[in-house]
């Protein structure tokens, strides 16, 4: 830009504001039977907000606070049937009731729990332990008029020991990966998927069923897939899913490889006959893709989740 | 969807692929005299590959393996000048040697080290402590055209005692905050910024000079500015950076407002004149914006960090 | 100290070395029928190693690169039957083999992986998912004559959603905390257990029927205790373990206290009975005691996990 | 142990308990001018603890609320001069205060800020960024007659490119590292180290002072060591404290070795001169010892921090 050309004025572009990671816990008595729900809920909001970063005006400005005293009211009130349902309820609230703000966008994180049981198996009434595997997502976006939702799952480590091979790829100059027939295949799941459901019109899914299914199908298609390359793996997960669900419209999944190296033990004299890995941290392989329906149009992000 | 209507096909969409976080540390012999960058390099490569998701034929896929390797490689024949070079270079590289490659994109984290000092303050030659303040980030796309740079920062945390007020806010049933003239401002400055730069037909910035007076407007703006809002804070430090650097174009802010909440001291016969603070973790708030110049198109991503 | 005294000569203390955090996974085919172990390895030895620290000689120092390899090796020339007999293979290879080393501590993480299943519920051949709830621990020290054996977990998050009280508490100037006859009790239980087991004289414990009846009486223990504090659940839990496994000596639990709060709904006109809580994370308690056998000598560190 | 024996009682061995991090940030004002401290204080208490483990008495419990009320209350009456002092003071009141309490346990962490600058380079009078380098430490025991000071810092990284060496090293089976004469030596100083002061008739120490001495006697000797091995590294820094601090009696170091590893361009016709590294993460060598004074007794915990 030469200096003598005037920089043209600056302006404000998309904003959004709210209350990020307010953990609550909502637990349902049912006489000596509890349940309970354990969610982490973030709320953006978005509208009329050009006042409050020009000059400061906080007239249209509901306080965080208030978001956060609205995720526990809301869990008495309400209740929390599922994380989908709880983020549905809360996005269309605050777009429906503050006149300045046009969407909301609620991002949920959920911790799952099992029950814990006596020395002969049987449930216990009100003592849990927290399952650890993967951590549940839900996200729902609403503008006034369409609901969106995108569940979602992460952390769920798994790993084929065999079935996997990796090689007829590409080379350059800087190529020196030896092609293998057998290799351990471990990635990470991280996956998000939309439901078509977008207004009350739509027949309400059975957001728990549904999520059941889905890991379900995600697991199934990792463990069934003879892999030649874990794109294969992942475009067998995401199609799978779709397949068999007909509520979901499209899924993004994002799948480190979770690198595990043949340990060299030729130096000591001891073959290696696929028995002995490092289990590598960096880098690390990152796979990511979209898989939809025909003619649908993409709406989750692809941001890569690596920065 | 009603059970007699036929799923439609499902398709492949967005996707990439490559290798993420390899850690290197390339060092600079002037005699003595010792320099480095530490960068932490992800690159993610999309184009022509459906077959490899389809069938798993790999004809097409440059192993990740192969994108470390060159990391390692360039940053031996080229040296790294800067991390936003370094990437130009990487990005261009992948699309224009491959040809089922289309779009490159590399995302570093750099960390910064400073030169360990004697007893006198004179610079060590070959001795250095990990500044450990922010963390730089850059990011180049290149799709066989043009470039898009934004450099950034993160974890670079800030505060103000005093000059903050947050009051004139919104109300609704869940509202119970106190109005205030006089709080604490403290946030984690997140920002990524993006260059006008995007041929070799452009100017070369100076891209570490540019850094710098970018790192310093933000710092300037944050201290200098009255808060009625940290919206309003925001949108300051956004404008101040573009005011004054012509080679920028956009920025992304994303600023947690990390609590500070007044120890209540009443029960204890105390006064707590804005002296005695309790950090919170979480929730908090968070506030993010795009600043952009009039007629730009933003093109920075305005994903929410929080999931 | 006045300046006119002369400063005593300095001297070495209690020193080790090792290579912390080797990650090896061990595969194991038993035709199409795999298993695996996956652990995370850390050596520290000690011994004769003044000349290293005094001069540099490292002529004692077996480098920290071959106590990796040896980690490789001996999962494949002795396999990982679990991870305390694999320590206590490590810890007698390196104090017995090396002249200088007078002693080994072997610390490992295992990461337990459970066997997914095809839509009938059966067990697939090689295709697994990392359980992720709690992380087994074991650490082993040898001296040359006997091994001190202490298996744990850490991670394993658990709640009663009531039949917890805290009240009758101590009281001074500073307490304002209500008394309480139903709240939520939530800990993360860190446990670390000392065999009796020490030489191969005595009858070998089946280490893995062991960890598990150990974690069944922590969680039998935690669920069915009635509590009047956090510490008379710790104790009941130590005590559980003791009573009724004779194989173990001595038992340290580290308890934080996961504070779930009631939500203050009162604002809104709503009640809350114990239904809506928020899950704090800091500052938490701490409970930390140790459980053992009359007469017994207690070994396990007490040293407080919060720093 | 035969089924005929009768097992042993169970009893309650060493126990403490507290609440673990809470924030405190103390402001104070001259003016226009503040200042800050910015402390994670954690709090363990032990004594006359039996019948609460036992039948959940808690009339010597006091609650893990009030500390943390406690370290609001004396961040107002007392201000918080250093970590060490606020640390003695809190140590003091609860031992001294509650009959029960036989021993108290304070453990801080502290981060730095510093003062944000005006174009000129002026410090302004409210406005701060996190130093973020090294995180500050100290913890005080008290028994009711003496105090034990430690402090220390941690997560502070250096690097030296050159000046390294590692060669003449013992040798197995399993030894295949090559010998170096000169390699990058990196490492993340861990550090505590124990003060002569013990009661107020010693005089005190001023703790910012000896602070900020420490640490740079311990950058001294890492950058002006030349390293035959990271142990004569480890020795001189501790051995530097010593000989130049007499207020300190005692140090220990936990070093581990972050590994820089030459990168291996040989396949791409290119010669690496120490110029390119690979920055591992896992495993890392891990080199821990203490330098005391002679005829003292050592009193840090030696506890491998790798677990």
């Amino acid at each position: 830009m030469s200096g003598q050309d005037r920089p043209r004025p600056v302006v404000l572009g998309q904003n959004q504001y709210g209350k990020a990671e307010t953990r609550v816990v909502r637990v349902t008595r049912d006489g000596e039977v509890h349940r309970l729900k354990d969610l982490s809920v973030s709320v953006a909001l978005s509208g009329d907000m050009d006042a409050v970063h020009l000059s400061g005006s906080n007239a249209h400005v509901l306080p965080t606070d208030t978001m956060k005293n609205t995720v526990f009211a809301f869990a008495k009130e309400h209740g929390i049937a599922s994380a989908e349902q709880f983020g549905v309820r809360l996005a269309r609230h605050f777009t429906d009731s503050q006149e300045a703000i046009h969407r909301a966008r609620i991002g949920i994180e959920q911790y799952d729990w099992e029950r814990l049981t006596d020395a002969e198996g049987s449930g216990l009434p009100h003592s849990f332990v927290r399952k650890g595997q993967e951590t549940r997502t839900a996200r729902v976006e609403y503008d006034g008029g369409r609901c969106e939702v995108v569940s979602g799952l992460k952390d769920l480590v798994v790993m084929n020991t065999t079935d996997s091979e990796f090689w007829g790829f590409a080379r350059d100059r800087y190529t020196t990966l030896a092609e293998t027939r057998d290799r351990v295949l471990a990635t990470e799941v991280n996956a998000r998927w939309r439901h078509a459901w977008s207004t009350d019109e739509d027949p309400l899914p059975d957001w728990e069923a549904s999520y059941g299914a889905v890991r379900a199908a995600l697991l199934e298609a990792f463990a069934g897939t003879h892999s030649l390359s874990l794109q294969q793996t992942l475009y067998a997960m995401g199609a799978r899913v779709l397949e068999t669900r007909d509520e979901i419209e499209e899924i993004r999944l994002s799948l480190p490889n979770k690198h595990h190296f043949l340990a060299d033990l030729e130096a000591f004299g001891l073959e290696n006959a696929n028995e002995v890995y490092f289990a590598a941290d960096r880098p690390y392989g990152l796979i990511e893709a979209t898989v939809l329906r025909e003619g649908g149009s993409p709406r989750i992000p692809t941001e890569p989740t690596q920065g």
